[in-house]
């Protein structure tokens, strides 16, 4: 792959990501070269646009075949996002025998399957670390220094833009709707939220990790995300009395039927866990093996550095390797488990009433009430103890029947 | 390197963690090649004692040549500790052109350069995970996932045994003896607990980070650790009135002259920083880079599983690779810094005294007095603002000379 010690490395896409990558190749060839033992050369940038003051402005280009037809170029980096016209020319590239790398999780979430198949196929690598956890090692570590392990539990805060906004809830009591506000101001959140507070952007990053873990394709349309537009700050005084905060985790779960439990909801963790500590912008994954018990990690999620560190070091990786055996999923569906079976507890914050200490026992068995701080006279809120979720859903349908609902979320250990 | 798919591989030493590498191995054959493509086959363990009970009790020998000369065997595991006979047996399987994977700290910090260089000129691979951290990845996505980065500072607690002592001490106010007591009762303290409370266990760990940070060896020889042993109730109490914690705190810092700050001793870490709430026989490792700013990686630090773990990992990455570009030190001395150029706070343990407040204001300026809980009448104590060490060290002499001081620590920021 390499000549005469060097490759030839395409960026596509020169935005927030791809001109950070720009800039790493350029001006840290000499710290790549050490590192790795072969120099990555910047051959084109495909864009639309002109980037004349850039120091690399010759290379810019806004046809795709010179890349795909140039025999020099052996990795290329996609940062375009989206699946059009990302998804066909990562797979021309592919093709055309050069190893891609990714920061695009819609792409890698809805194609990856097929894409690591060609990738296999061709002996090159499609590498795509930075599309979960942005510049946190995750894939890498899971698929690699974890290979001894059966991996039986992903969970994380997997989203930038949802934490930040629980932050501003949980320590400055600030409503969801003025955090969101701020959160748009400092450029944490889009002008249309909808990717990020409906909980879309965590399921693509949780399916990616889900799809390692079963070694099994797990598609974002399998999974319902529920986001954190509902969350009150009464949910959220309710969940510190019960000594935690309300975070938004994407979580995989292999269950004993051989398929796996995802889900994408905000939830209850412990404050003295691994995740509650995790604020702001900041994100962090819990990994569970059979072998190494829990690992966690964590850093930064975003943000054009971090995530072109990410990018340039697959760079560097696939440069290094013919293909990449370890990272793998078949296509398929049907590999979420839709029964129910997992186990968990669950809070509910409904109206106040007479009857809900007996309907609550009677529904769910001991359950435990809680009392927040400053939440409205006329609610209660309880925790359930651990049980199937398909019970609890049941349950909380029975109780919606006979009283107002407001909350139902789940309670997670981690 | 492989022949049919399969691969042979030997272990040598069937203690701990030698044993937990064959069981895996042996037990999880079908994992490891749908991970990796490749089947490893155990072939040989190398031990003085016989394990007729092992299902693999036909594999024993005591003759190191059956594996040197073993055209079938591809990797080697070294799991005996210790340099003797461990160095000469890994240097020679590597000259035998067979990659080699350890758990061995003291050789890798004693020996790695050289070996890491035999490797570079066999075209094989010499891989170390399982000596920094247990099964935590730490080795690998610091040299491969954060390649784009210049490492500058990376700080851990890395020996599970002290980390569990101090967090007796903190949360059940158990004195260092009682806690050294408990902590040998259940088995997480050798008898003779020098390497571990004595810091040098943590301090090869975090020489072998500091060489890979640099490219250039650092040798625990050149470091002199600071242990637990002195560490008081009455330090744990002024360390909690200043919001923080006293963790053995392992830390390579890359200063403005190219060389790096290593130490290892116990310090005030922040409650609210990323270190603190790591408790028990858990470790924790923070890795700062330019690009990806500051990671965190967490887990079990020890253990025949979690250690296991790791070298299984690293027995897989060898068999799919032709050597190993990105781990790589060069031997040699002087690349620690000795100038005290680091800069940081301190803190100060003394004897009461009415000269106290002017004498620490003429030697370190502005300085914070702390009120611990049932702290001795007789004693004060202080943390100074940041400064270069030299100058701290310099302060300290000169305090020494008028007042009996009983601590003195450093205040860091993880």
């Amino acid at each position: 792959m390499a000549y005469n010690g060097c490759y030839g490395v395409a960026v596509m896409g020169h935005g927030v990501v791809g001109s950070g990558v720009c800039e790493i190749l350029y001006h840290k060839k000499d710290l790549l070269t050490q590192k790795s033992g072969k120099t990555p050369v910047l051959k084109r940038i495909l864009d639309l646009r002109k980037f004349p003051e850039a120091p690399y402005a010759s290379l810019f280009t806004d046809d795709f075949s010179l890349i795909e037809q140039d025999p020099e170029i052996a990795v290329v980096a996609e940062a375009m996002g989206g699946l059009k016209p990302a998804y066909e020319y990562v797979k021309r590239c592919l093709l055309a025998g050069k190893s891609v790398v990714t920061s695009n999780k819609e792409l890698v979430a809805a194609k990856g399957a097929e894409l690591l198949e060609i990738a296999a196929e061709k002996g090159v690598s499609f590498l795509f670390e930075a599309s979960v956890g942005g510049g946190i090692p995750v894939i890498h570590p899971v698929c690699r220094c974890m290979a001894a392990n059966q991996i039986t539990e992903i969970a994380g805060i997997l989203n930038g833009t949802t934490n930040f906004i629980l932050s501003k809830m949980i320590y400055e009591h600030t409503s969801f709707e003025q955090a969101l506000a701020t959160a748009q101001e400092l450029g944490y959140a889009e002008r249309d939220p909808a990717a990020d507070v409906d909980g879309h952007d965590a399921c693509r990053k949780i399916c990616i990790l889900a799809s390692l873990m079963l070694g099994k394709e797990v598609s974002p349309t399998e999974v319902e995300p529920q986001g954190i537009r509902d969350i009150s700050l009464a949910d959220v005084s309710y969940a510190g009395a019960y000594g935690s905060v309300i975070k938004l985790i994407g979580r995989a779960k292999l269950l004993e039927n051989g398929k796996a439990a995802v889900t994408v909801s905000p939830a209850l963790v412990p404050k003295s866990g691994r995740l509650a500590g995790i604020d702001g912008v900041f994100n962090g994954v819990v990994v569970r093996g059979d072998e190494v018990g829990e690992l966690l990690f964590f850093g930064r999620g975003a943000g054009k550095e971090a995530t072109a560190s990410a990018v340039v070091s697959d760079i560097v990786e696939a440069a290094g390797q013919d293909g990449n055996p370890y990272l793998f999923w078949k296509g398929g569906c049907g590999n979420v488990d839709t029964t129910g079976a997992d186990q968990m507890a669950y809070y509910f914050r409904t109206e106040r009433s007479e009857l809900l200490p007996g309907l609550a026992q009677e529904l769910f068995g001991e359950v435990c009430f809680l009392s927040g701080e400053d939440t409205p006279q006329d609610q209660m809120a309880f925790v359930t103890g651990v049980m199937e979720e398909k019970k609890l859903l049941a349950g909380a349908d029975t109780l919606a029947k006979k009283l107002p609902v407001y909350a139902a979320l789940r309670v997670l250990d981690y």
